[in-house]
Order: C-alpha cells, then sequence, then structure tokens
C-alpha cells in the first residue's frame, strides 16, 4: 500500500513539475549578484562561537536581514549566545513551519587556510575570480570559500531567498530559529525551550545543517543515531610483573579484555551482547525499499577506505545505521613501543555505542553491564580496592560517559510524508531518504523536548570541508537549496 | 627410582653433615675483615659498561685479586670489554668446573639513590655503621648498599674467599670467566668461545649470577626460558573514520584484534594455539616432585599481587614455567582519552612469548602465524599496500623482534646431581632446584654454543633491588654463599 502511495505521489509530482520549479528558478537566475552580496556580508562577520563581540554581530545582522526579507525578528537572549528569531505569518494558516539554522561556526586554525576565512575569495578550480561581487551570475561549479560558506551560513541566505522567490505563497505559517552555539553542542538551546516555548510551537522543524547526500541529488534525514561513552576496564595484578617470571601463572588483563570484547561481537561484526538488538523492531518491506533507494556507492566507498568486506549488521550501509552500534575507538594495555616485556596492570577500551530511537543510553548500558557480569566479572564504576581484587578473579570497571539520545521522525508519518511530497513535486523526483544518519546531533535533545515532528533539509555539498580549513560552498548547492527550501514552503 | 636416589642422597648428606661446614664456617667468620676489605675495594670501581676506563680497572683489579687468591690470571680480549679469566688446576683431575660471574653493572640514576653507589655503606636496618670496614664481626642482617654489591660483585669475593676456604681441597680443576658485558646482553661473549676455545672447555659450567629463592635457601638453577617478542597489527580502514557514520558496516580493528587474541587463549589462561605444548613432554613424577618442593609462597604472592585466582598453565608458578608462554605486554589503537570516536585505522599487540627447551622461537612464532592463517588472516611481516586491503577481508601484520633461546640442563642429570649432591652434603638439607627459571638470561647462547652441562648456583638476597637504585646484599648471604661455593669446589 505504501509503496503504491509512493508512486502516486510520483505521478502527482511528474504532473506539477516544471512549472513550480520554473518559476523559483527563474527569479534566482535574476537576482543571483543580490543573493551572493548577502552571503558575502554575511560570511565577513567573523562567527566562532566564543567570540561573543562577533557573534552578536552576526545575530543582529541575521535580524536585519530577516526583517528585510519581510519577517518580524528578535534576538532571544539565553545563558549563552543570543538565538535569532523571526515569523512570517499566514492569515488564517492552520499550520507552523519551524525552521531551525545556526549562525555559529567551527574555530579556524589560520595555518591551514589558504585564504582568510572570514574574506570569502570565488574560486572556478583553483583559481580566484577576482571582482565576484559585481558580477551577475554564478556558474553552478564555481565555490565560494569562507569558514561557515557551507556550515551553516548557506541556508540562512537560501531561506530569505526562498521566501522572495515564493512572493508570498506561503501554505503554513513560516517561523525560524537560528542558534549561535551549534558548534559547542547547543547547550542553551534546549533550556531556551521553557523560555520561549510559545514562540517555538509549530506543527514540523525542518533542520537546515549538513550536507545532500555525495550524488548531489535534494535530500531529506529523518533522524540520527544517539551515542553513549564508555571505558571499560579489567584488572591485572597490583603491579607491573615480569613476564618471564610470572607469566602463564598471573593472568594477563589484556588478554581478558581481549575476551571480553571478542565476546560482544561475532565475525561479521554483529553485537552479540543479549537483547541488544531486540527493541528495534524488524524493518518493513517499505522501509527496506527506502533504504535501498538511497544512492550510496558502497563499492567506491569500501575502495577508498580500504576494506574488503563491510560488516553484515545489515544488508547495506543504510540498514546498518538503523541499528545500534558498539565501536571500540581506542584501546590501551601496558607498553608496545618500549621494550618492556611485562604482564600489564590493566587494559582499557574506550567504547562508543550509537543508539536509535528505540534503544535509549541508559538501557543500553544496563546490558552492557550485564553481558560483562555474565562472563564473570565483578563490575563496578570505580577502581577497585585491594579486598575487591583479592575476592573476585576477574575485575572490571564500567563508566559511561558522554550521552545524547537518538530522534528519528518515520518517514512514513503524516508530517515527513508532507515534505517528501514537496520535494517530489518540485523536483519531478523523489528525494534521498535518509531514515538514520548514523552520526550524532546536538539538536537531538532539542527535537525531543519540543516533541515536534523534525526532517533535516540538507542543501550543501557533502565535500565542503565541514569543520576544517578551507571550508567551502558549492555555487550550485546554494542555487538549489533555494528551489528546495521554496518547496518547504508552499506545503 | 629417581626418588630413591634422592633419598639415597639426602641420607648421605646427612650422614656428612656438619663436619665439613663447621670448617668452613670457621675459616669465614675468622676473616670476614679481610672478605669486607676486598669487597669495600672491588665496589669503589664504578663498573658502568659504558664507562670503558673503570671497566678495565675492574678487569685489571680482579685479575690482580684472582692472582693473590692462587690462580693464574688474565685478560681475555674481546670485541668489547675485556673478559677476565683464571684458572687453578689440579694435578691428575678429570674434571674441570667452570664459574661464570660478571663485573659490570647496571647503570646508576643517582637521584634515586641515597648514597653514591660506587662508596659502599653499611646499613643496620635505616643506620649507617659508621668505621664498618675497621670491624672485625659482620651481623648477618647487616646490609652493604652499593652498585653490584649484589649483582654480581659479592659472588667475585665469595668465590675467591671459597678458594681459601677450602685451603686447596678442590676434587676438580677450578677455572673461571668473568664478562664484563652481562647487564649490556653479553654481546662479546659468545663470539668469544671460538677464540677461547680451549680456555673455556669444562666438565660443567656454574653460574654465579641472581638470587636465591625469597626463603633464603641454598638454591640451584637448572635452566631458563627463552623470549620471541612479536608485534601483530590488524588493519581497519585507510583512514580513522566517523563511528557513527560508518559504524556497524565498516570492520572495527580494535575488536578484530581482540578477537584474534581472544583465539588463542582460553579462560583459563592456556594458550590454544595449535601445538603451542605439543613438544613438551609430560613432567615425570620426579619432575614434578622437583617442582612441588620450591618452597614458594604463592598464597603471599597473589595477595602482593591483588590476584585472586592464577592462571591454571600448570598446578602452581613452578609448574606453569615449565611451558612456554604467551603474553600480551601491550595493546594499542585508537584514542583512549582523548573523545574522538573514530573506527580506528589498525591495532596492535605487542607481544612476548617465553620459550623452553624444546621449543625453539622460530618454531613457536610459526606456529602463531599458522594460527593467524587459520582465523581467516592475510598475515605479512610488512604493512598491507592498497591491493592487498581490498583483496582479504581480513589483513594481519606479524613481526618478530628480539630473540634469544631457553636453555635447561636436565636436574636429574649427572652433572645436575653431582652439584645437587655437593649442597646436600654441605647443608645437610636438599637445596631449592629451580628447574626452569621464567625470565630469560643473556648468557643462554653462550651456554648453547659451548655444549656443557649448566647449572645457576644463585648465592645473593632476592630483596636486593638488583638493576634498581640502592642495590644491596644482606651480609649473611655473603657468608652463607662463601659456604655454597665451597661446597661446588669440593665435588
Amino acid at each position: 500500500m505504501t509503496i503504491l502511495r509512493i508512486s502516486l505521489l510520483a505521478a502527482v509530482a511528474a504532473l506539477a513539475y516544471g512549472q513550480e520549479r520554473a518559476a523559483v528558478e527563474t527569479w534566482v537566475a535574476s537576482h543571483q549578484r543580490r543573493i551572493m552580496g548577502e552571503f558575502d556580508e554575511l560570511l565577513r562577520i567573523p562567527n566562532v562561537g566564543t567570540d561573543r563581540a562577533n557573534i552578536r554581530r552576526n545575530a543582529e545582522f541575521i535580524r536585519g536581514l530577516l526583517e528585510r526579507h519581510g519577517m518580524q525578528a528578535e534576538l532571544l537572549e539565553t545563558a549563552g549566545n543570543p538565538l535569532v528569531y523571526a515569523e512570517r505569518n499566514v492569515p488564517g494558516a492552520a499550520r507552523t513551519v519551524l525552521y531551525y539554522i545556526h549562525y555559529d561556526g567551527q574555530p579556524v586554525d589560520l595555518s591551514r587556510w589558504k585564504t582568510d576565512p572570514f574574506r570569502p575569495v570565488m574560486r572556478d578550480g583553483a583559481w580566484d575570480i577576482a571582482g565576484w561581487a559585481a558580477l551577475e551570475k554564478f556558474p553552478d561549479d564555481w565555490r565560494i570559500y569562507a569558514r561557515s560558506a557551507s556550515d551553516d551560513k548557506a541556508p540562512i541566505v537560501a531561506f530569505c531567498a526562498a521566501m522572495d522567490a515564493l512572493e508570498g505563497k506561503f501554505a503554513s505559517n513560516i517561523h525560524v530559529v537560528i542558534d549561535g552555539e551549534e558548534e559547542m553542542g547547543s547547550p542553551s538551546l534546549t533550556a531556551a525551550i521553557g523560555r520561549y516555548r510559545d514562540k517555538l510551537k509549530a506543527s514540523l522543524l525542518l533542520i537546515l545543517d549538513g550536507p545532500v547526500h555525495p550524488n548531489g541529488r535534494p535530500t531529506l534525514a529523518f533522524g540520527a543515531r544517539g551515542i553513549v561513552t564508555l571505558d571499560l576496564t579489567v584488572y591485572g595484578p597490583k603491579m607491573a610483573l615480569h613476564s618471564g617470571h610470572y607469566g602463564n601463572w598471573i593472568p594477563n588483563p589484556a588478554i581478558r579484555l581481549a575476551q571480553l570484547l571478542a565476546s560482544m561481537k561475532d565475525e561479521q561484526g554483529r553485537t552479540t551482547i543479549e537483547g541488544f538488538y531486540a527493541d528495534v523492531p524488524a524493518l518493513t518491506a517499505e522501509e527496506r525499499r527506502v533504504l535501498r533507494s538511497v544512492p550510496d556507492d558502497e563499492p567506491a566507498l569500501l575502495k577508498l577506505f580500504g576494506v574488503a568486506k563491510p560488516d553484515a549488521v545489515g544488508e547495506s550501509l543504510q540498514e546498518a545505521l538503523q541499528f545500534p552500534s558498539l565501536n571500540v575507538r581506542g584501546m590501551r594495555s601496558g607498553y608496545v613501543d618500549e621494550p618492556r616485556t611485562i604482564i600489564p596492570t590493566e587494559a582499557t577500551a574506550a567504547i562508543d555505542m550509537r543508539l536509535v530511537k528505540e534503544t535509549p543510553a541508559a538501557r543500553m548500558v544496563e546490558r552492557v553491564r550485564a553481558h560483562i557480569e555474565k562472563q564473570g566479572y565483578h563490575v563496578s564504576e570505580s577502581e577497585p580496592d585491594d579486598a575487591t581484587r583479592l575476592k573476585y578473579p576477574k575485575v572490571a570497571r564500567l563508566k559511561a560517559g558522554e550521552t545524547m539520545e537518538a530522534y528519528r521522525t518515520e518517514p512514513e508519518s503524516a508530517e515527513a510524508m508532507r515534505v517528501t511530497l514537496a520535494l517530489t513535486r518540485m523536483w519531478g523526483a523523489e528525494p534521498v531518504r535518509i531514515r538514520t544518519m548514523g552520526g550524532t546531533v546536538p539538536i537531538a535533545p532539542f527535537i525531543r523536548e519540543l516533541g515536534v515532528p523534525a526532517v533535516g533539509v540538507p542543501i550543501v555539498n557533502f565535500d565542503n570541508n565541514q569543520h576544517s580549513d578551507n571550508e567551502n560552498l558549492r555555487v550550485g548547492n546554494l542555487w538549489s537549496g533555494i528551489v528546495t527550501l521554496a518547496a518547504t514552503m508552499g506545503m
């Protein structure tokens, strides 16, 4: 039935295709210079989150920008950097779409930037386009280099342009909240909900952040995995012992840790901890279809990474990301480079578990703890004292660290389908639908606390050097991003 | 039958007990001041192996000392520091006993020494005994603090005193070779055999080095384990990957290494690599008796180390040391302290295998390699190239490093029994018989190359801070050591 529904959507979209998109693209083509001028101005204001003076300059500039584009805008003060908030309401509209963007950027390591991160340059391949601000047209494959060109100022400018392009033909109230601390983990955002609950109420939250799928097609993201980190330490003798004098007699904690970790995964990379996948419902046929429709080039990725065969948690990368994972991000014991032949005193594995919506952190940590206990370990959160060491043959310490829960808006839910339909109509093809992004996003607690359906609408190119030096935006992604955002405003 | 033989020895010993020992002890009692004076003089010559000038002063002094004690002595030049060599032959003797001692010492970290390591002080508990060189008697529990007080100058002085105490009543020719590079791994010793083969020929080699058993009783050591180190690396993706984006899909090398190490040992610490113990014959009843007779205080050791339960390779520490071992001395992958949530590119285990006489290094390395291959790995000695990574799902690098073979003179062999009998006669009780020392000694290749039965005759206290700061000798061990060495000269 759902397959039929999607086919129907595609048919409807095909009928409408052409007119709406042509209108927006025509508008964009004749306004490139103005849009690029605004973008250039915005990128010139340094936006590292700790640079309080410039952060406020960004916020004030954006408030003015939103007002010039027909919104009622204000700064919402928080415990940290201010949020920029704006509304454009439609008389009689039953729905409100709240957009989330952020204006702060990652810190910059000047020694690694080819040009000043806050003096945008335009490049065609390796060459600087001199005097580009005065041009009328900017080809799709040129790139603009500046901090936050992609992450996350392009969506601010595209959002404004999309409103202009639609010329007021909004189907819902348009609200926007622009975060000033995303790259610091959005510490003030969730707390601000209590203070500004009325302003943040919405039927749907659209998150304008992150890149589109590597193949460049319009993309929607319906969820992201959460994370909880764990430090697991297994104890050996109290002092490092001579491996000759005591090897074969005093247990080796590195071997013990290896045995413990080995007991947690099978040969195919599937976690063998009891109940690890138990709460995740089997994927439906339609869900599998959506996952399969993501145009990942898996052979190319494997070649790039130098990996002959992937783990078999799912049938594909996208399927694997629908499940919680257990990753050993680090392991340490004794001496590797120094020629010291000892039995180490302890061995530690630094673990991160990625979570999905159905597997909250506390429950998963408890499952890991239960598994370790089932392997015969005495488990505590602190270092064992002498009495504990002498009482239990196997002693481990398990300590949970950073935690962020997952979120997911079902791709088949009404609001998610509404956005999918809007993009399908506008582009004449179904967007890439990412059911669950593998990584963790700091907006997750905001979404969960707000209790509203949320969909990610990324617009920038995937190879944008986000968080790194020489961040850039492919110009064509700005233009197509305006089209995509206009689609979301007309629904 | 062997048990009968030992019982007979004990009976014979009991008959003789008293007279011989009393004679030596009486001699020692009246010569303490002279012995201590020689010891003091010898300890004042700095003996770090790289200090060529002082090393030669040591060698010259010891040559003179041996001559003053009735031997024909000379320096044997080598590629490194000279050997001191001396003979005292007995007309008509059919046998020659060659003693091995060493005169070089470990480097000193002056900041950690309470007093100058080359200005010996005598202490009774925490107090310096002023003017001790002029005393006539030195109680057993006093200690002399100096570099090489125990390792290995005490045996040089004890050896000279024992010859005097016996007043020429030698049963065999007495030869001695004193190494000047033991703490550097005796790099010139084995090579010197070719040049000085006639001088080094002997019926029996007695090694005067290392401490007696912690319980203080006279001790003989019949072998030592060898060692081969291995670095084992398992490969993941070519670059560290985001554990969110790729966790559950790209295999994790730390988990893979854990599974590989886990496949090498069972829960009781026994190695499960095929053939690992296959070449080691089962212990005979008599061998087990000898091992059981070693007065290890296992509960005290376990308490000291904070370990509730030992591994089960043998029934006891001594039995465990009769087998090769596989020890993970270090393990490293990714990041433990830094909060980086990645799939690491590789994971490495630094391994040392202790060897016994029946398990030469090359064969054991081959067994480990075969085991890894059996787990489905492509194994090479170098880092994999791109083609290798893409061809084989599981890729490992195995590289053998430092190697030293084991040695063992069967405790039941004629020469070993001869030394055991001599000590049993002298002391009226069987010595502690260590069939195999767990650690590795650099004299092993010398013994193997010389092809002569070898027995270790340690005399110093086990708590002597050997190789560390504030090295010391318990005075009583010098006196009892003279008695023990006299026993070996009278056989």
